[in-house]
C-alpha cells in the first residue's frame, strides 16, 4: 500500500484502470471528454476547471465561455466526479473591500483547500486595458458565497496556484508573470495574510523542446514524501500553432522554489481529436487533481482544445519513478 | 512667499531664472547638459539618475552605462547640485537575506528620503531570462553602505518610485508593470514592512497624444497643498521612433491612486540637440527633483538621449496653475 | 402567418425543420456540407458563395479555388437549392469600359437582385501588388453574360454587399475597408449611378468577444418590418488561430448606417468538424440567404473551413426576438 | 523666356538663386528652415503645409502639432511667402451636411485653386478607431470660412491632392490608400460633384531604391506643355528608420494615371541637420509649390523632420530635362 | 512498357492501383497512414522519412520525435516497404573528423544511393544558437555504421537532397537556404569531394498560389528521358496557418538548375484528416520515392501533419503528361 | 620598436597621434569625416569602404550609394590615404564563367592582398528576390580590371572577409550568415581553389551588451605574434534603434575559429555627430585597416552613419594589452 501521498484517503476518487496494452505512465479516460462543450444553452464551452472533494461528493469552479465568448466562472457539483451539474448563473463575488474592482471577466480557476476553507485563484481581467490581467483570489466555505480578496499581484500574471498549506509560516502561491515578448516562467511568492505578497522566487523557466515558449503551474501541488508533485503545462510553438502539453516536476518540500526532479518528456500531449480540434486547437491544460493517499491514485482534470473537460489517471509511485528515470536534473 | 510645497526649505537649491523671452512654465538650464557623457574613462554615458539633499550638499545614485554597455549604479556627491563627483566603482549592495539574488544589472534609480533613511528603487534585472526585470529596493543611511531588500514585485516591472511618507499607515510605491504588447500604465501599491506588497491600484493609463504608448512615474512625488505633484514620462511612437517627453499630474493626498488634475500638454519634450541625438534619440526622462518649500522652486534632473544629465526648472505655483489651466479632467 | 419579411414568397425555399432537442435559434442542415470540396477535377474547394431564386429554381455565383489555389468565380444552377450543377468554366466578364482592369483573381461573391437585374459584388484583386484588392461589381440578367462595371472603391476593401433596393434614391452598399494593423469595421456608401460612390458612413466596429478582430457584412440585407436584418461574420483571434463566426444586427430602414439592435452572442460558430478542419480551420462565413416572406423562413448559405458549402436555417420572428432579447444596444 | 508652365505669372514668387558651386537641379533656401518649430506658445511644431497666391500676397493652411501633440490645421497669411503670420486658433470647419463627422484631428493639408475657389484636402481622422483616416475635403473663398464636404473615400487613405482643373469633365484627385502590411501606391479618382467618387485608376507603385516602402503625391500637380509635373515623396526603410525623400514624375495631360516620365534619383533627401533631426528624423515632405509661368521658377514648400517648414527651388525647363535624362521609363 | 525512368527495375515496389472513380494523377494509399504515430513508447511521432531499396527489401532513415519533442534519426527495415521495423535507438554517427560537431538534433532526412553507397542528408542543428541549422551529411554502406562528413553549407539551410549521380563530374545537391523574412527558394550546388561546395545556382522561387511562402526539394530527383523529375513541397500561408502541399517540376538533365516544365497545380494537398490534423496541421511533406523503371510506377513516401507516414502513387508517363499539360513555363 | 605585427613596414601610413587628454586606446582623426558624403554629383554617400597599400600610395574599393540609393562599388586612389580620388564610374566586373550572375547591386567591400593579388569580397545581391544576398568575390592585379569569381556561399550571407594568407593550405574567409529572426554569428570557411568552400566552423556569437543583436567581421585580420587581430562590428538594439559599434578579438593563428581573447568593451561607438546622424543613424562600421609593422601603428577606416568615411588610430601593443586587460575569456 502506497503512503507516498501525504494527505487524506479519497475512496470515492473517480478512477479508470490503465487500458490493456497501454504503457504510458499517465492514461486517458476512454470516455473522454467527460464534460461536453454545451453544459447549458447559453454556453459555448467548458474547460480548464477546478474540482475538490466536497461533502460526500465533489464541488468545482468551472471556466464557462458563453456564446458571446465572454469568460466566466460557474459553480458545479457532482456525486462521482464525472457527471457534473453546472450552474447556469455565474459566480457573483462578494467584495471584501470597496476598492476591489468588480469582477468583469475571469478564467482558468484553481481551487485549493487550506484548513477548512476553499480558495479560488483565477486569471482576473482588469476593467482598464484590453488584455490586462493578474491573479484574482477569493474564498468560500460552502461553494455558495464567494468572498473576493485583493488581487495578489500587479499585472501581468496568469496561472496562480496556491499551495495546500502554509510554507515557512506564510501562504504560498505559484504564478506565471508574463510579457508577450519573453518566455513565460513560474515564480513562487508568499503572503502572511493573503493581502500583501513578497519573497518572490524564480522557480523554473522553459527548459526543453515541448515547453520552450512558456510554462505555467497547473493543479494545486500534491504533497508527497519526495516533495511537492507539480503538474505544469508547457507550450511549444510549431510551424503552425501553439501546442499545450503537460508534464511534471517535484519541488523541495520546504523551499518549493527549488526543483528537485524535472521529467524531460511530456506526460500528456494533444494526440486525440478532442484535444487537437476545438476552439483552440492542440491544448491539454490541467487545472485540478484528486488524489487518494491510500492507493496513490491521482485523477487529473484537464481542459481539451479550450472546449471540453477531459480526465487522465496515474499512480503516484509509478509516476515518481518515471519522473526520476527521465530526470533532467543530474 | 509660497507655502504650496509641504516640506523643508532648501536654500542651496541649484537654480537658474527663466530666460528672457521664454514663456514656458518649465525651462531648461542654458548650460545643459550639466553632466557630460564620459564621467570616467570606462563609462559610456550617465543619465536617468537620482539626487537628494545630503549633509551640507547633495548625494545621488547615478545610472552609468559602461563601455561594455552594461548598466550599473554609482554614487555621486556634489556641493552645489551641478558639479558632481561620481565614483568609478559601482555600488556593491549588502544583501539583507541570503535568498536575494546578487545584483547583476540595474538602471534608472530613484532615491526617496523617508524619515532619516534613504531608499533606492531601481529596475533590477534577474539573472534568469534575457530581459526579465522588476523593482529592486535598498536603503542607505550614509550613501556608503547600501542594504538590499527583497524585490518589491514579480516581473515585469520598471519605474518604481516611492512616496516620501507612509500612506494610510503603509509604505507606498508607484510602478509600471509592463507587457511589451500592451500600453504601459502606472499602478500604486502598499507595503506594511517593505517585504510584502499589496493593495494594488490602477492610477493612470496613457491618455493623450504625446504619451499613448506607455507612461511611467518619474521623481519622488512632491507633497503640496493641492495634492501629490507627480512628474511622469510618456512615450509617443512616431513614424520613425519612440519619443520620451514628460508632463505632470496631481494625485489625491490620501488616495494617491486618484488623479485630480492631469496636464494635457507635455512640459518638456526633446527639442534640443542633446535630447534628440545620443545613444537613444529623443529622450527626456526625469528621475529626481529638488524643491525649496520657501520659494516654491523646483529643480528637475532628467536624462537626455540616454546619454547625459540635464536640468530644468519651474516654480510650484506657476506650474500648478498651468496644470489646472490645461486640465484633462473635468 | 408571418409578414415580418417585406418581400416575395418563396415556396420552394430549401428547408429543414429544427432538429428535436435543439434549442438554438439558428440550426444546421444535418446533411452538411451540402456541396463537397471537389465540384470538378480541377477544383480544390467551393465555399463562400452566393445564390438567388432564378426562374423556377435557383442560380448562384460560386467561389471555386482551383488546385493551383487560384481563386475564381463560377456560375451554378439548381432546382432545389441543395443539389448544384457548377460550371467547370470560370465567369468571363465583359468589360463595360476599356479602362477597367481585366479580371484576374476574385473571391467571396455576393449576389443581389435589384429590380430585374442581378448584381454581383466580390473581392477583386488588382493586377498590381501582391494583395491589393477592392470591391469588384458586375451585373447579369441571365447568369450567362456578366457585365463588369468600375470597381466601387479604392483599395483596400473586402466584403461588399449591396442593398436590394435604393436608399434615399441611391444604390447602397456595405463594405469593409481594411488595414491589416487595425480592427476591420463595416461602412455604408451610396451611388447614384454605380460608377461614382460617396456619402460614406461608419456602421459598426468590432464590439464583443467573438468578433473583436474584424467584422464584415455577409448576405444581402433582408428587409423586415423591424429594419434591415443583416448577418455578418466576426473574427476572434485565439491563442492559436483566427475563428470566423457569424451573428446578426438590425439596421435602420432609412438610415441603414444606424444599428438598432445588435445581438451579443454569435448565431453559428465553428463547432462541427467540417467547420473546424479544412483549408482554413475554424470558419463559418455566410454569403447568401433565401427567404420566404410567407412563412418567415430563412435559409443561410455559408462557407465552412474555406472548403465546402454548408446551410443553416432560422425563422425570422424567432430570430428577431432572440436578437432583441440579447441586444447590446440599450 | 519659358512658356513650359501653363498658368499664370507670379512675379512676387519667393525665390533664391542656385548657390554658387551647387550642381543640383533642385536647391535649398540657405536660410532654411523658413518657419521654426514654435509659431506660437501652445505649438510644438509646424510643417507639411500648403500655400497659394492670395490677393496681393499668399495664404496657407498649416499643419500645427500642439504641445499635446494633437494635430490641427491653422490658417496663415504672408506678404512674401517667407514670413508667415499663423493663427493661434485652429480652423473650425462649417459642415455642409449634418451627417458629416465633426473635425477631430487632421494633418498634411494640400490647397488647390480650381476656378475662383480654394479646396483643402487633408488626412482626416475618424472619431471611431485609433488610426482610421481618409481624405477630408473643404473649400473656402476667403480663408476665413471653410465649408467641409463629405469625405472623398472610405478609409484607409492619406495624401489626397487635387488637380487644378477638371479632367475629362470631372474633378480629379490623387491619393494613397494604405494597408500597413503592403507597399503604398498612388491612385487617381474622379468625381462629377465632389460628393461621389469613382473611375479609380492605379497610377504608380514604389519602383526604385529610395521609395520602395511607400509613396504619396505631394503638391498640386503643375500643368506644363510636357504633362502634369508631380512632386511626390517616397519612403525608404533603412537598418534603422524610415527616410522620406522626394522626387518627380510627369503624368499624361489627358490620362493622368499614365506616367510618361519617371525620374530615377530623388531630388531632395534629408541631408541637412534640420531634415535629419526633429520630431521624426529623416523627413523631407513637400505639400505645396508656387510657380511663375513667365520665368519657369518653382518654389517648393516642404516639411522637414516633421518639425519645421523648409523651401527649395528649381526651374521648370531644367527640371524637365533632368527628369528626362534620368527617366526610368524607356 | 514504359522506359521513361532511367534506372533499375524494382519488381517488389509497394503499390496500390488507382481507386475506382479517382481521376487524380497521384493517389493515396487507402490504408494511410502506413506508419502510425507511436512506433515505440518513447516516441511521439514518425514522419518526413526516407527509404531506399536495400538487399531483398528496403531500408530507411526515419525522423522520430521523442516525447521530449526532441528530433532524432532512426534506422528502419522492411520487407515490403509498408510494414516497418524501426529501431528504438537513434543513429549514433561516427565522425570522420574531430572538428565536426557532435550530432545533437536533426530531422527531415533524405537518403540517396550513389554508386554502391548510401548518403543521408538532413537538417542538422548546431549546438550554438537556438535555431541554427544547415545540411548535415553522412554515408553508410550497411545501414549500421553511419559516417558523418562535414556540414555541406553555412547556416541557414534546410531540405538538402542529393542527385543520384554526379553532374558535370561533381556531386550535386539541391537545398533551401532560408531567412525567415524572405520567401524560401531552391538552389543547386556542386562538390568535387563532398567536403567543399560551390557553383551555387538559383533553381526556382515560389511562383504560384499554393507555394508562395516557401518551397523545398523533396525526394531524390528521378532520372527520366525528359529530365530530372523532382517532387517539391510548397507552403501557402492562409488566414489561419501554413499549408504544406507538394507538386512537381522537371529539371534539365545536364544543367539541373534549369526548370524545363513546372506543373502549376499541386499534386497532393492536405485534404484527409490525418494530413489536416496532427502535431502540425495541414502538412503533406514528401522525402522519398521508390520507382520501377520497368513499369514506370512511382511510390511516394510523405509525412502527414508532422505526425505519421503516408504513401501516394503515380505512374511516370501519366505524371509527365500531366505536368506538361499544366505547364507554367511556355 | 614593436615587432608584434607580422608583416610589412608601411612608413607612409596615414597617422595622427592620440589627442592630448584622450585616454582611449583607439582614437578618432580630429578632421573626421575624411571623405564627405558627395564624392561626385550623382552620389548620395560614400562609406563602409576598403583600402590597401598600392604602388607608392593607396588604392581602394568604395561603397557609393547613388542618388537613386542604388548601391555600387567604385575604385579610388590616394597618395596619402586621406585625400581620395574616387571614380564616378562603377566597377564593371569581368565574369570568369558564363554562369555567374551579372553584378547588379553590391556593398560593404573588403579588399585583401594575398601574394601579389588583391581580392575583393562584398555583399552581392542576387537578381532574384528582393533582399537575397551572399558573398561576392573578385580579384584584381591593377585596380583596373576586376575578375569576378563564383559566389562563395549560398545566401543569406554578409560581411565576408578573407585572411591575408592560406590557413592549413586553404584560402580562408570569415562571414556572417544571417536569418533575420536570429542573432547573427561569425563563421569561418576554407577553400582550396576559391571555387568550392567547406570546413565551416562557428567562430563567435554575440556575447555582451553592445553586440547582442548581431556581429560581423570587419577588416582583413592582422597577423600578430599573439594571433589574428580582428576588428568586428556589433549591433545593439536600443529602445529606439540599432547601434553599430566596433570592438576586437584575437583569434588563434592556426585554428582561427578559436577566439583566444575577447575584449569586453567596445573600442569605438557612435558618439560624434557624424556617426550619430546620417542616412542610418548610430553607425561605426570598419571595413579596412592599414598597419605598419615597424611602429605597430594601425589606421582604421570606418563608415560613419552609412554616409561618410571616418578614420581612427591605435597602436598594436597598447591595443593587445587593452584587449587582455578586458578579456571576456578566462
Amino acid at each position: 500500500m502506497s503512503k507516498t501521498i501525504i494527505g487524506d484517503a479519497l475512496p470515492n476518487i473517480p478512477w479508470k484502470a490503465r487500458p490493456e496494452g497501454c504503457t504510458d505512465v499517465v492514461w486517458r479516460d476512454p470516455e473522454n471528454p467527460i464534460i461536453g462543450r454545451f453544459p447549458f444553452p447559453a454556453a459555448n464551452s467548458v474547460f480548464n476547471s477546478a474540482v475538490v472533494p466536497f461533502k460526500d461528493g465533489f464541488a468545482g469552479v468551472f471556466r464557462v465561455d458563453l456564446k458571446t465568448r465572454k469568460q466566466e466562472l460557474h459553480v458545479g457539483f457532482s456525486k462521482d466526479g464525472i457527471n457534473w451539474d453546472i450552474s447556469e448563473k455565474r459566480i457573483e463575488f462578494i467584495k471584501t473591500k470597496d476598492e476591489i474592482d468588480d469582477f468583469s471577466v475571469g478564467y482558468d480557476p484553481r481551487v485549493t483547500k487550506i484548513g477548512d476553507r476553499y480558495y479560488v485563484a483565477w486569471c482576473n481581467m482588469f476593467a482598464v486595458g484590453s488584455n490586462t490581467c493578474t491573479i484574482g483570489l477569493a474564498y468560500t466555505d460552502d461553494f455558495e458565497n464567494f468572498y473576493q480578496l485583493e488581487n495578489c499581484f500587479l499585472p501581468y500574471n496568469r496561472n496562480g496556484t496556491m499551495f495546500p498549506e502554509k510554507i515557512n509560516g506564510n501562504f504560498a502561491m505559484l504564478s506565471r508573470p508574463f510579457n508577450d515578448s519573453e518566455p513565460g516562467c513560474i515564480f513562487y511568492s508568499e503572503s502572511p495574510d493573503l493581502n500583501f505578497w513578497g519573497n518572490h522566487r524564480h522557480v523554473m523557466s522553459p527548459s526543453t523542446y515541448w515547453d520552450w515558449l512558456k510554462i505555467g503551474a497547473g493543479p494545486t501541488p500534491i504533497k508527497t514524501t519526495e516533495g511537492w508533485l507539480l503538474f505544469y503545462h508547457g507550450v511549444q510553438k510549431t510551424c503552425s500553432d501553439a501546442c499545450y502539453s503537460f508534464g511534471a516536476v517535484i519541488l523541495d518540500l520546504e523551499k518549493p522554489w527549488i526543483v528537485k526532479h524535472h521529467c524531460e518528456p511530456y506526460l500528456i500531449a494533444p494526440t486525440e481529436l478532442y484535444e487537437q480540434v476545438g476552439d483552440v486547437s492542440m491544448v491539454c491544460f490541467p487545472c485540478a487533481t484528486l488524489q487518494d493517499a491510500e492507493t496513490g491514485r491521482i485523477s487529473i482534470y484537464y481542459g481539451a482544445a479550450d472546449t471540453v473537460v477531459a480526465m487522465a489517471y496515474t499512480q503516484v509511485d509509478e509516476l515518481i519513478k518515471y519522473i526520476k528515470d527521465n530526470d533532467m536534473i543530474k
